[in-house]
């Protein structure tokens, strides 16, 4: 197996493990639980708390957001699972000022039905809780069942807007209302070269020839739209545009933010290609791009591959996309 | 091939086209020339320059450490191939602002006797320069011809003094001491267990077997120590710092900050459960690290492995190191 690691089960405790020996100061686990990861950043009295979860596997997602200005806490699951209701609820008490939780995750099964349990768990101690899901992949379902949709690399564009809102002290309502605008105006389109290894299982569980490119792929490798030949980065760029504006109207004079997410083992040279045209398309249309992300945000190991993702601006959500934000994984500072 | 490009022989210009499409307000090109970067960041009046060069294909190396706090200027080669005198003389100019300039790269042949041509350039223009070459890999040549050693990611760590030592507004050979003595402390061992491609020869240009780890390869390839058979995280770890620590002492009570550095392909959760067994040999030797740095910072495209960088640290370099910076690829404030 091509991996640097030790035991398989091992692999998740051993990275939080590390992520803490490096960032021990910025992040600490809740009663030395490596599944709950806190921001140990100095926090606003009185804040709306913003939590997360989400399997590992994936990094800097889920628990690389937790920081200044984005979230609050977040708890890790094994590779591509979900983690329990009930380290969930715990995560939810501690990140409870006294102003109520959001819940801010991407729209998969397990997830969805253990944050559900842990919000009727945290109910009986009065923690009021809010729920908005991730579900930017425009690929994993029609226009027509949007709701069924998964989330995937989009869902940082919610965190950080999430973060600020909640930065500016707003009502949990507020709050979640202004993250579920960022959630609706956010659409993403991945495309895969490579599956990736479960270190538990030691070999990829599907195959990709080695001419071809999987359009729609999600981060768990679940089953994308199209295989086709292999195509230039330009084709890749515009299928993308092309899949996120028949989903969503982006016309001349609105002002757009773009991420490129590489899924792991993509070169940072080949992403700033696809931005490149992007970028180009978007300018031809008669649309500005502000604060583009271009890197890894959102992997799966070291899958071939990488993602689109869009969304549309009102002055609103710009103003909360350029707040500043801080954690060890990620920052807007130099964007 | 599996790359995601179009032309690979317009991979650099099409890189470099991307950066400044999501960066132009932080990088610019000189001339509009693709090939010298420059950083646009408010600078101090009558700062030395710091200016570096080398082939493309290791991003963020190297044009990614331009900002304020690092690099004022950087030559841009073909993928993995020098950059020309010519354009290294022309970014020098643009570099110096009367205080004289610091030329630092790795020690590599291409890129040594380019930069010798190009300060004899600028002596015509009355310019000062000065060299300080990165030899950090402590497997390319034996101790005794330490001298031959190549240069690889710890680097990093002397970009980021000379950065900080020259906005101190300290004189040439003052900063060109500092730099080299942040050279001179520091070492890296890198594992690599799957080469990459060059876009345009399409395959790798050699082989690793898929159960197998070669210790001390070079960013491109270069041969290493040893093929092993494939081995732990910790025993990468453990072997990566016997190489240093019999290179370089370090001893109960010294402090050094450690870089891990993902090669381009292997997950970041790999480089972490490295770090975690780093920090902990590190601890039972009653050795601190600061601001220790774990990600992507000098890659080989699609290569898998990693490689540990330490640098020891007097008062005079932890404060360099900390002193803050920042650019579109890098900063230490969340670290």
């Amino acid at each position: 197996m091509r991996k640097i690691i030790n035991k398989p089960e091992d692999f998740v405790d051993e990275t939080v493990d590390g992520i803490i020996a490096a960032y021990g100061d910025k992040l600490k686990l809740l009663n030395n639980d490596r599944r709950i990861i806190l921001s140990a950043y100095p926090k606003k009295e009185g804040k709306v708390g913003i939590v997360t979860a989400g399997g590992s596997g994936h990094l800097p997602l889920f628990l690389g957001y937790v920081g200044q200005g984005m979230l609050d806490g977040c708890a890790v699951g094994n590779v591509f699972a979900s983690p329990s209701s009930q380290k969930m609820a715990d995560m939810i008490r501690a990140c409870d000022a006294g102003k109520g939780v959001l819940c801010l995750f991407g729209n998969y099964g397990g997830d969805v039905m253990n944050f559900e349990m842990a919000r009727e768990l945290v109910e009986f101690d009065d923690i009021k809780t809010t729920t908005a899901l991730g579900r930017d992949d425009a690929a994993s379902a029609p226009k027509e069942n949007a709701d069924k949709r998964r989330g995937v690399a989009g869902i940082v564009f919610a965190y950080k807007i999430a973060g600020a809102a909640a930065d500016k002290l707003l009502s949990l309502e507020e709050v979640t209302a202004i993250t579920q605008k960022a959630l609706d105006n956010t659409r993403s389109l991945g495309v895969a070269l490579s599956p990736c290894i479960l270190p538990e299982v030691g070999k990829p569980t599907f195959n990709i020839n080695d001419d071809e490119i999987e359009i729609g792929m999600g981060i768990h490798g679940e089953k994308g739209i199209e295989v086709r030949k292999m195509i230039s980065a330009d084709e890749v760029a515009q299928i993308a545009l092309d899949r996120i504006t028949a989903d969503m109207d982006i016309s001349g004079g609105d002002e757009v933010s773009v991420l490129i997410n590489g899924l792991g083992g993509t070169p940072l040279e080949e992403q700033f290609i696809v931005y490149r045209k992007v970028f180009s398309l978007l300018k031809d249309r008669g649309v500005t791009v502000v604060m583009p992300h271009i890197g890894e945000f959102a992997t799966s190991m070291e899958m071939l591959g990488l993602s689109v993702s869009v969304i549309k601006l009102d002055s609103q959500l710009k103003e909360l996309l350029k707040a500043p934000a801080l954690t060890p994984f990620y920052t807007n500072l130099n964007r």
